[in-house]
């Protein structure tokens, strides 16, 4: 159901000092800083290999990683994402053994204009999971 | 330099329940669990496209996730694990640049029976980093 790591987010308090961090002193290539004024998000892309890593800083002032920075504030992995071929059947699958979905349950359209839903964390190791339709 | 993602390590203060969740909760396929006690921890492996998810138990008195799990009771992402061609030239780079790599600096021998070493998380977003030679 779940084929492969489609990115891996993490949460940044200042993208200025993330670019240095992630383009600098690791030495990777960084993409543009790309605002999702409706996500609550900028973002920078970083390819590695067939999966991502996106950095996150919040934008605007109801950022869904707001409460995320305040617990860490030097920034931290946020939330790992799998792809799936089918969100709705996926969404049954996980329901019907017990996991929790966020919110009411409806795939919204995430960051990558792709229906995309959130698992509980608590439900899988304390770790914040999205699955996205490809 | 840092080639793709090795694995993204995951810590669970059970591993009876990690399984229920992965295994059977998210239906992603997991291997059985190896104790690697010079380590510190008990892993299993779920294999993702062309990276990993390891989870990690603690095992034994001083398991190196113990810390993590006390802050985190019900898991977390733990560290990501890059692949570079070159620990010590990638280690050099690193310090040329500022960054703190954990211990003394000289890479250990890690849980795959390959050269690894750790970044600091305060320079990568608070974000823990395993270096690991192929």
């Amino acid at each position: 159901m779940l084929d492969k790591v489609n990115h891996i987010a993490i949460a940044v308090p200042d993208m200025d000092e993330a670019k240095r961090q992630w383009g600098q002193k690791l030495g990777v290539k960084i993409s543009a800083p790309l605002p999702q004024p409706e996500h609550g998000v900028t973002v920078i892309f970083i390819e590695m290999g067939d999966t991502k890593i996106e950095l996150l800083e919040p934008l605007g002032e109801a950022s869904p990683i707001s409460r995320f920075l305040e617990q860490n504030p030097d920034g931290g992995m946020h939330h790992i994402c799998f792809e799936v071929k089918d969100i709705l059947a996926a969404r049954d699958y996980l329901i019907e053994q017990g996991a929790r979905i966020l919110g009411d349950g409806t795939p919204k359209i995430g960051a990558h204009g792709k229906p995309v839903l959130f698992i509980h964390p608590k439900d899988v190791s304390g770790t914040l999971i999205e699955l996205e339709q490809v």
